[in-house]
């Protein structure tokens, strides 16, 4: 049981591992654990509109897990250019030494969900993808663009990032999203582009 | 397709509904949106303990949606004593209209699962309401009783309030916690009982 106690309360930093965007209406940033249930939720909502017919479950309980890396890593935006295998690398150590804590099956079940996600080869872990995508997205298009203009990122960015898995997890949302970022681009919401790699 | 993205911005509204707990070595005090997180990894670490064998990915789904409510009626302290009827009747109304949001088969759902959470008749419902009620008792041990002293919270009141869910939920889990609980008595982290219904 002491196990289980420690594993979870090294969950708790998780809390502690701020986002570029901000949840609606607050001054603060969001976190990647608060994050992580938002995107089960999508999941949740979003399933019928998966581009395959998909194990939710599953889906909901990588997304859960897919973040927690970076207690040890700090979240990286998907808009940085380099350096992506090196925290991968990274990313992939913490989660075996957190889900490590854990005795067998649990930790072996929570470490393959994790792997699932980085590969990206299932249908569930493609729908995934989608979802952790779109989310941040979602949330700038109702804050006038906040992260993006907060980091220079540009339309042009946005849409080489986040079109092609939103695209293949979830086609239907990736129609839905494409008007409305080219709207958003006529609003001014995005950031002019700065250098390559920052 | 609007109907999800109304949805999912609803519910970003959870990040900013505060608990009395902070999560370790932070500031700030937990939102139920991160909570509610920690709680589905919990059951996740804990499931073999769990009474009787269940079904994990219910009770995730379950603890991800079971604080929804609290969109609209705010974190009610579960060591509050009067008026738990009206504010259970509240939440009720508030899922009601927030699940309601989303088309059936998906809003249905989410409503049923709230559902379970709450009726507390299901072996899952009742290994999800054990965690729900254990996890700030672990942070508040790990804290020195934060949340206990900063709300005048006695050791008798959190064994009334947590011992028998608990228990019945997952009775290896009480064991562990209750003798955590006597040395922290021992230690002096719990708060003088203020007045009933405070």
């Amino acid at each position: 049981m002491q196990q289980v106690v420690d594993f979870i309360l090294e969950l708790d930093k998780l809390k502690g591992v701020t986002r570029k965007t901000k949840p609606l209406g607050l001054e603060r940033y969001e976190n990647s654990a608060e994050h992580s249930w938002q995107l089960a939720m999508l999941a949740s909502a979003l399933v019928r509109f998966a581009e395959q017919p998909i194990d939710l479950d599953r889906v909901i309980s990588m997304l859960l897990v897919h973040d927690v890396g970076e207690i040890d890593t700090g979240d990286t935006m998907v808009f940085v250019e380099g350096g992506w295998e090196e925290r991968k690398a990274a990313e992939l150590l913490a989660v075996q030494r957190i889900f490590g804590m854990l005795p067998d099956p649990q930790g072996a079940r929570l470490l393959s969900l994790w792997q699932e996600f980085e590969s990206g080869e299932t249908a569930e872990a493609r729908f995934a993808h989608a979802v952790d995508r779109a989310m941040p997205v979602l949330i700038n298009l109702a804050s006038g663009g906040q992260s993006w203009r907060e980091n220079g990122i540009s339309h042009e960015r946005v849409l080489r990032r986040v079109a092609p898995p939103i695209r293949e997890g979830c086609p239907a949302l990736w129609t839905y999203l494409e008007a409305r970022l080219d709207d958003a681009k006529r609003q001014g919401w995005f950031g002019v582009t700065s250098a390559a790699g920052s």
